[in-house]
């Protein structure tokens, strides 16, 4: 059983890349947005000419962005959200939500104190993990029904 | 043309009463969260009892809360909502997240100084506004045609 | 907000009525399977004539019956599936299996010692309760905002 | 015409084995639920973390099998569901209304004694089955059209 | 529990009627094709102007009757699809297609001699019946529960 | 059997009352996208404020003719989409392809000198007229099953 | 672009093979129904046991087959439906109403006798044909943009 | 992430074939509607025989060709409609609402003056670009993260 895994949110640490090494040798396909931080912002303008105002400037970069994560999102068995310690991440919030709607199997990986904050989101879920090793063993559970340890 | 209008997000200010009293005289429900804070948070242990452990106290009254919520969502026309000054609002950004995925009107409500933060929230809306007032006026040219002033 | 609300399960206890008598006042729409045993268990051979094989007998019930249901679950906002202490009642999970995939909200009642035997089903709902009174107190809640006590 | 066939229900005999081996040299792609019961019981608690309640020890456990479930049945044409002689097993029942919902054919596979429990999860099935060899000419029959004998 | 029931097939006998009355006093709400034979032959051309080929006056007249009878098939709890004794009557298998995938209650009415060659369009159906009183019969007890006699 | 109607298209002349009025009598329910030119052109800037771009002007104020289309277009059971001589029209177009991917009855009133340019649109329509009052009879037979004359 | 086609309909003359013989070289897949008659009228009882009435013996067969019909309808690019000149083939019929509620290109191949009684079938059909060649030179410019001649 | 992109649209310039050779490389696929003018009008005619009435011979080939486009449509994630210089171009502007309505990613390429005349039409797009070069660096983007220069 071959899973297709968004991996969504926060883009500062190297949480994907320990997952993605993790989880090598399981039949399990991972996407990601764009995570070079000034592509992702400036894309829009960088291809489609310069904006006076900012919000033209982000709605068009966040547009173009959206071809990437819509089209992850749809394909995804499993999205997988990050939310870091830092930062508004609403974009985050927005593809749980988005994830929740389309009935995709939703993780969260989040530090304690945000617990509060995302009890909402958390609720969505069918895992809340503290670390990217406890993504890799659900990962690998679910694919294999083998227990770590 | 009735429509039906969910208002998500911030309870901390009044922002829903303007909007509800401004819209008087239009053929417009209106639907909300529970937005007693107190109430919304400790529903879930207040009905079914107490737990030891806060991340199950917050699970047991985010998925009553949720009963509410996706009744609203799926049966409105348009999703106003608010994000305010404080506080992480990561509901706001999933309630988002779900409307933009069941193709419903997004209406945001948003200071300035969030624009660059929200920018992929606002890549799925119809509207980007500032004040109640101009949600209003929104509202009533959607449905009568007229537009302010 | 009015809600609509399939109880379905268990058909030898009060608890339906328990539910209905205490929900009133509330803007709750209640609908329910057929309650009368005998009938529900004989409708396909009364109307359409009898069957030597208790198996085609029990079919052509369960199909009429089905025809009820369906239109029950398809219509609710809220399924609240009551397990009771006897019986294998399969269809009250069958029927609970439905309402997930329909993205229904669930709220079972069950006793204790099901617990484990139902967390699959648990697992999908939104609400686990031991009375019909805690499921009063979250309609209530979810209807006005209003915890008891 | 590759048929995906999901088996779900009872865990304890080998029913699987029988059918995946008698339909060897067929185009099918079988999937099951972890059937390793104590893997299956405790996989939320030994990834994600002891609990002190049972109840939430199982939900956490649940929830993880359910990414693989709910996977196996959107992927699946065809959920056989096997109902065995001892427990509750409200999860089978609970895995034929999702399938139900969701427009799969069901076939199930029970001993005659559960006729009249099961007649509503029968009354959505296109096949009700004794043996694991009639699952296995089903499904034979349905990919080369070739009845058995 | 309303019903919204669309009588489908065989417009040669009062089988409509039948229902109708028969069903007086239950919340039910019934639609039908236009059953004037020659208006739902030639309501195109009648509308959109004469056609030399009578292929294209058929179809005119085809599509002009499709805007009523999908409006009614939607908006349909449970279709009764009647298959009389004569004509090809294609277009009520053809309802009853459309009502099999839908996922709408299928009643099928029809005389034994057509038993075999409905055998498909019955398999979709929760109830075959002979005569309209049977029909009546079902969607009282769908409607309160009480069987006849 | 009550439609709900969306008239879409061409402003320019009087052809949504002429169907209107038409159809006096009938239980049809009319909605129209906002008919006042300079208010539909210019609503964004009105209630969100100017936009030195002539790109985003347009763009505010779509997408909150957006907001109202949609909700039009979802509701409708019949689409009639005019076509008139002059202008480019693409929005009418646009309208004919959202409701023929929605499932919606099309109906298209046009000038014969249009009707190559626009075959692929007709060829999703069930009906393609020459006049509002062909409008007219097309949705009073379709109500009633009485043909004009 | 590779094309998904389900031929349904008649299986007493050889369409189907000529269909597949004349496209050979195109990047179509083929499925067709269980057409070996007597294994389809009795896979039933055979796979399952005999039953004392025909009633249930044909439903026991119909339900089998559908496992098949529907994974071809529901997997199908494109559905041919063929009517012969002979028998009442009201399965042809429903495989077509499923086809159009499904979304699905529907191509009809039938005699000229036929055209009146089909008309409604026809109305929902994207080409009516009248020899396997016709289907051929359509699957042929549908895939490579080729005409005959 | 393979991305599967529909080119609809103008048929009279290069347009397909800069962006098909600008993206050589990456792991696109394209689809088109059948470009050959002639081929396009008269595929109708051309296999299922003249029409006297030229309605009818454009809605036969209208038909056909929709066979080709919606199968593209359905199957694309990224739909890319081209508005070109001359003509009514009305069936670009249908693909482009059957594009939003189903969810697609819709990209426009059009040059200024239309944009007025398609302000709706790009108010459902996440990028209005100029040039087949802008195209291809939006894909390249969305494939790879990597901006232009």
């Amino acid at each position: 059983m071959a899973l297709n895994i968004y991996l969504s949110g926060e883009i500062h640490t190297d949480w994907r890349e320990k997952i993605i090494s993790g989880a090598r040798g399981l039949d399990l396909y991972f996407t990601s947005p764009v995570t070079d931080h000034d592509a992702s912002d400036d894309c829009g303008v960088a291809i489609l000419g310069a904006e006076a105002d900012k919000f033209w400037h982000d709605r068009k970069g966040a547009q173009i962005n959206a071809i990437r994560t819509r089209k992850a999102i749809a394909d995804a068995d499993v999205i997988v959200v990050r939310f870091g310690e830092k930062y508004k991440q609403w974009n985050a919030a927005f593809d749980a939500g988005m994830a929740a709607a389309l009935g995709k199997s939703l993780i969260i990986l989040q530090p304690p104190e945000h617990d509060h904050a995302l009890k909402e989101v958390d609720a969505a879920a069918l895992a809340v993990t503290r670390t990217p090793e406890e993504v890799v063993s659900i990962l690998r559970y679910v694919e294999t029904g083998v227990l770590p340890g």
